[in-house]
This record gives C-alpha cells, sequence and structure tokens, in this order.
C-alpha cells in the first residue's frame, strides 16, 4: 500500500488500521494490494493501510506486510488519532471490545467479522457506533463470503422476514453430510473433519452449537430488528446425532442438519421472535438439503419476496476477507461522503420467546412391545400432552416393534414432556431417536 | 396511506409517485400500507404515495387505491415539483424513459423495475442521476425479489468477479424442466407453461432470449464496471432445443438450462468481458442443475469469495414489489441524509468481446457412416481448426453410428467453423445436437 502511488488522484487516502493478521487478516492485507486501484475508483479514494497490530510480530505471515507498519500495541494503533478506518479480525471478547470502541471514540469506522462479540454485547458496540456517528459493519460475521446481512437490512426492508433457516457452520455440515453419505458415524466423521482441517482440535465451539448460536443471534437482531443476543439462543449441537438418526432421515427422505432458526411468530399480545440452534431433519428436496461437504447458505422466507436462498463458502481467509473488503468500501464511501448508513435497528423489539414456548415438530422412534393396544396408549400420551400426530410407522414385528412418530406443530415443551411421559409407560423399552423436523412446510 | 397517521414522528413524510399499477404496482400499493410502520421506522420518515399515474384508472385493481390519487397524467405528475421518490413500474422503452428523466430533473429520486429500458440506454439514464445528484435504483431488473445487484455492487465490492451465470428467466426454466423431468418437446412443454400462466401468449420475449439478454447486459455491467448494452450481448433462446438434445445432456449426466453468462477474461491488453445468453448443458452437480420450475438462480464466481448462488422467485407482482421497497427504503434513507447511493461504475471500461471471440465449449453429436478412418476424419477437421477435443462416445453400430463429442475451451468462431466443416463431410449424414457446455470447471 503505498500512498503515494495515487498522488494524482483527487482525495486524500483514507487510512486504515487492521487489528489482526492471521488467516483473515493476510488476506485482507492482499486483496487491499492487489485490488488498490479498483477499490480507489470504487471508493472515491485511496485507501491506505497505516498499522496492523499482531500479538508476534516476528511469525511468518501468508501476506508480505511491510514490517515498518506491524505493532504490537493495538490500544496505541486505535487511538492514535489519524485513522479513519479499523478492521477488526482478532476474534474473541477481549481486547476486541476495547479496541473497537476506542475506535469508535477516536473518530474512526469499524468494520468486524467477530460474531462472538456481537453476539454477546452487540448493543454497546451499536451505541457507541451511534454516539460515535460512525459505522460498524460486520457482513463477515455470518456465513463468510456470502452477503446475507446486507440482503436482510438492505434488500428486504420494504419485506417482511418470517424465517431464517441457516446453515451457518461448516464444520457441522461437513460431518454431518459424511456420515448421510458414508454412513458414519459422529466420531469417525469428526474425526475426518478434523484430519483434513474442517475441524479444530478442540472442536466443542462448532460441534456443540455455539458458533451457529452467535450467528443465529445476529440473523435474528437483523431479520427482526430486535434485540437477540448469543444467551436468547437455544443451543443443541450435533454429537449426540447417530448414525441411527441419520438412517432413519433417510427412510423419511430427509437429512439431518445443523440448522439455525428464526422466527417471527404472531400471536395475540402481537409479534414475538424466537432463535434456536439444533438438528433438525428436513426433506430432501428442500433447498438446504442440497448444501454440502463444508458449504454454508441461509434459506429465508418472507412475506412478499417468498423463499430465497443464499449460498456460498462459509469460512476460510479469502471469502472472508472478501466480505470484510466489501464492508470497507461501504463504509469508506460513507467517511467520505460523511454520512452513516444503516445503524442498528431495534424498532420492534419484539419479546423474545423461550424453546419451552416456541413451537416445533419432533420425529420419535419408539421401541415397543409388538402388543395390541401399544399405539393406542402411545397415540394417548401424545394427546394427554395437547401434541396432535402427523404420521405414525411401525416397522419390526414379532416380539419388539419400533414406532415412529412425526408430530403435528406444538410447544416444543409440550413436545419434550411428551416424550418424557413415552420413556416411563409400560411396554416403551426405550425412546431410541429424537429429533425436530423442519422445512417441509408444515 | 394517510400522512396524518404519522403526525407524531418528527420528519416530513417523504412524498411518492407511482408510474404504473398493474401487477406490481399493485402489489407495491399493498406493502406501502401494510407495513407502514415498518417503513416509516426503517426510513426515519414515513412515505406518503400522492399520485398513482395509470393508462385506465376505471380498471379493477387488485390493491385498494384510492381514487383520488389516481391519474392518466404521468408526466404532469413526475414534473409537478413536489415529489422526493417515483417507483416506475409501466415497463418498455417510452414512455418510462421520458418519465424517469423528467422525475431526476425535477429531484425526485427513482426506483425502476425496468429491465429493458436499463439494458438499452442505462447510460442515459445514469448520466440523468448523476446530474440531478439523486438516486436510480433498479434491483427489481433483474431476478425479481432476489437481491443480486445489491450483493454485486456493494457486498462484493472489495473483491474481482470473474463469471456469472444466471438463470434469469422463469418461463424457459420452466419449459426446460419439463422437458427434462417429463421427456416433452418444446412445443408441448412450451404450451403447458401457457396452460399455467408461465408463459405469455406470444412467448417471443422469454422464449428467444431477449428477456435474459437485458437482464445479462445489466449483470455485466454492474460486476465488471463496463458499460454493456443489450446490443453487446449475444443471444440464443430455446425455440430449437429439442427433446433429444436434452436427452443427450441426461446422457452427460447434466442438464439443460438457458444461462445469461458474463465473463471477465484476461488478455494481453488487460481484461475484456463477454456477455451472452443461450441454452448451455451444465451438470446435474452443479448449483443451478437444481434450479426447478419457474425459480431463479444467479451464481458468481469471484476471486476471493469463491463460488456464491442467489436463488429465490424471478418474476411475480408480490416478490418484485418486494424488491422495489427494498430499494425504495435506501433511496428514502439517501433522500433524508441528502446523499446518494453508489451511482453507475464504468471506471474499467473494459472492452466487449463479440460472440465469435468469447471462449466456449461445444458438445456435438454426429450422426456418420461407420466405417474405419471416420473417427480420425472428424478429429482432423476439429484439429484443422484449432479445437482440441475433450471427449469421443461412439454410440450405435452396423450401417450408422453416432459420435458424440466434447470440445475444450475455443473461440466461438472456431467451433462454429468446426460445425460448418463436419456437416460437409464426407461419411457424415448429419450433426444432429450442437449445445455449448458450461459449469463443468473446465
Amino acid at each position: 500500500m503505498d500512498g503515494q502511488r495515487n498522488e494524482d488522484t483527487v482525495r486524500p487516502p483514507l487510512r486504515l488500521a487492521l487489528l489482526g493478521c492471521g488467516s483473515v487478516g493476510s488476506q485482507v492485507v492482499r486483496l487491499l494490494r492487489e485490488q488498490a486501484d479498483d477499490l480507489t475508483a470504487r471508493v472515491g479514494a485511496p485507501i491506505e493501510l497505516v498499522g496492523v497490530a499482531v500479538r508476534r510480530p516476528e511469525l511468518q505471515r501468508d501476506a508480505d506486510v511491510p514490517a515498518h507498519l506491524l505493532t504490537t500495541d493495538a490500544a496505541g494503533l486505535v487511538s492514535r488519532g489519524d485513522i479513519d478506518l479499523v478492521v477488526e479480525v482478532i476474534g474473541g471478547i477481549e481486547p476486541s471490545r476495547s479496541l473497537i470502541l476506542t475506535a469508535l471514540e477516536n473518530g474512526a469506522s469499524v468494520v468486524t467479522a467477530n460474531k462472538a462479540l456481537l453476539a454477546e454485547d452487540g448493543s454497546t458496540l451499536f451505541a457507541a457506533a451511534e454516539k460515535a456517528g460512525r459505522d460498524l459493519y460486520y457482513e463477515a460475521a455470518v456465513a463468510g463470503a456470502i452477503p446475507i446481512l446486507r440482503p436482510l437490512r438492505e434488500s428486504l426492508a420494504g419485506d417482511k422476514v418470517r424465517r431464517v433457516l441457516g446453515i451457518v457452520n461448516g464444520t457441522t455440515n461437513f460431518i454431518l453430510d459424511k456420515m448421510d453419505t458414508s454412513g458414519a458415524g459422529f466420531t469417525e466423521a469428526l474425526e475426518e473433519a478434523q484430519d483434513l482441517g474442517y475441524a479444530e482440535a478442540d472442536p466443542t465451539a462448532d460441534v456443540e452449537g455455539y458458533d451457529a448460536a452467535a450467528k443465529a443471534a445476529i440473523l435474528a437482531s437483523l431479520a427482526f430488528h430486535t434485540r437477540v443476543t448469543a444467551a436468547d439462543v437455544y443451543r443443541e449441537g450435533i454429537s449426540d446425532v447417530t448414525a441411527s438418526d441419520v438412517a432413519s432421515a433417510r427412510e423419511m427422505d430427509s437429512v439431518v442438519k445443523l440448522l439455525a432458526i428464526c422466527e417471527l411468530t404472531d400471536g395475540p399480545d402481537g409479534p414475538s421472535v424466537s432463535a434456536r440452534v439444533h438438528p433438525a431433519m428436513i426433506p430432501r428436496s428442500h433447498p438446504l438439503a442440497s448444501v454440502r461437504e463444508a458449504y454454508n447458505a441461509v434459506f429465508v422466507e418472507s412475506e412478499a419476496a417468498g423463499q430465497l436462498m443464499f449460498y456460498g463458502p462459509g469460512a476460510g481467509g479469502a471469502p472472508t476477507a472478501s466480505a470484510v473488503l466489501g464492508d470497507l468500501v461501504t463504509v469508506a464511501r460513507n467517511r467520505l461522503m460523511d454520512v452513516r448508513g444503516a445503524g442498528e435497528s431495534a424498532y420492534a423489539q419484539c419479546e423474545v420467546l423461550p424453546m419451552g414456548s416456541t413451537e416445533t415438530r419432533y420425529h420419535v422412534a419408539i421401541d415397543v412391545d409388538d402388543k395390541a393396544g401399544v399405539l393406542a396408549q402411545v397415540a394417548h400420551t401424545f394427546a394427554d400432552h395437547g401434541v396432535s400426530i402427523k404420521t405414525v410407522r411401525q416397522e419390526g414385528r414379532g416380539v419388539d416393534a419400533q414406532l415412529v412418530v412425526v408430530s403435528h406443530r406444538a410447544a416444543d415443551a409440550d413436545l419434550a414432556a411428551t416424550v418424557e411421559a413415552l420413556r416411563t409407560m409400560p411396554n416403551v423399552h426405550d425412546v431410541s431417536s429424537i429429533m425436530r423436523v423442519e422445512g417441509d412446510g408444515e
């Protein structure tokens, strides 16, 4: 990045500080250099990289970062007062939060890819951006390179979004896809994902749904103009999904996916929203079912637009850097015009429903004695909890049989209570598979 | 729309004129009413509909348009001087062009869904918007409700788009899908599309690719920051696609789609671009292959983000109105802040390649005598034209045989010349199927 190269342009360069220079940051540096002329034309002024905060300056990096730009003093960099733009790709809560707040206070506009921070404490950041009159953009925080936040916030601003179903974690999608195509169990598929670099050595954040839950909070906040935090998101991971669950799904011509689900529900006291992450069976004919390997996709149902899907790579240095730079061009243009883009919009302030009150549907496999009257007992148990049955299929003969029940929509708490009651019934040996069902239009 | 309802908001209403009140316009009116409170919150001021220009005010409409707002004097409406925002959903070149130009001259920002006008004479409109310092937005012009123009223009602004493959015409996708699933011929599938309302009585604009070509021009212009008009787009429709072409595709585990293809090609004299619309075989494993019925999708390959796909309904009153209102919220916010969004960007001014110089690949079925040496003759003919063969498959035995050849990439003119030469070869009876091949990564 050589500011001198652009001395013939009218506008002085915008000064950019980069916080973090790992896989995403290195790609940001590369793209800033390779696309410098295009970026200048699109922004209306050159972007000049004036500092890169890293923890270990001696580290070999993918990108060729001029040594004189490297600093370990991130706080000093964002508070020096001559920075127009800050890109934060460190991740995690601290020091990222303090650095972003300091950057905003010092008059910089900020682009971040930090989903965990936004989902935990977005409102502090949004308030600081509002107060400073600066932009805080974060397209890269959800689904990597896939443009989804901007479409939700801007393209669908004249529509009413009713539901978002997202495959927003590539690691778990890779594992579940592998289980579906090879019949492997969870552990085996996880090991393959680790061998291929799709899963980390400690895969907890991905496998237990924490990463997806943070993204669900961000998606729900934008889709419903309501503040939803990670703590509001019900979360179940995929470590309990068995090869037999996947086989059950296959028998229903369905596939198991870890979904981030955000819904708007109309009620007598006005609309409420819910956000949850859990494995679910979806029909193979659903557009999300064809999202293979580590790809991500977000399926949006809105009142006027109908069904939309956004598909692409959900992670990786270059794709994430593409999303960061798209935001950077927008906030840089805004800086030149001295305006802000659309900030946080939480005007709707809908109630956020707890999981128990959220309507879901269950697929339950029940191992029972093959006796007359057992089906009637099971059906009674569902009815006693106010849960209506959509289909029952009996499998096996002789001493043991299996009943596979798919319910209609009911409050999740009632469905869970039904399962608990089934477990203690005479003639029921086990409830061997429980999974929610989504995406079949019921 | 009652401006009085919003008297407690700080900002005075923005005044909107609607030009055209057919299937899209009626839905715009409905959404403006039903979402009034949300729109006010998202824009920061109410939007007040102050006039609706129609040709026949006496017509019964889907939406409940107050009679006193209707006028047949569209030119008078856009020039009265107190209009902040204009939505044009009349379509066609005139009077739409004159009305949009008058609206801009009179200080209004404009949202249009008019693909034909933008593809034919976008530069006149963009220049007028620039001169007036107003916005001209047109997300609804391509692929209905699918947010694709905004992602191309903004989300990917820090990336380099290399290729856009779009299924951007629902009618032709419905027909080709029907031919694929039922084995029907073109005429039969077209009749079914007409019966179901997916094709018009005169289907020329859809079936012959004119509609898709207009959209290709718009997509290429945005993707490559270069002015591309409808006249620059090579165009072939689907009326010559036969049941046997579709069967040939099936044998290759492929499917025939009408694609709008926009490409950036690096050459010794810098990058050049191309835009074309024609039927092509794509592998069934390609994400576009699963786009069924009248749905649209746009597949984007960019340098950093990789492969992205945007999917949804490509037409219809409500979906198109959703895209119009998304734009309306943005241009209304810009009006309040007295700024413009990103205007036309044609800084790259790449050369637009003619079709003959554009690299494509052919799938050719050649009916030949089953004699020794015929394959060698055919191979020679390809080689003489500088075209390299990727695969040859021989089918049939006895007197007649069929050679199915798939080429490597070559200039389309060389491929076309190869086919012409094949037709006049001894031992060749007919070149019975010619179709370009896309999307298999070659």
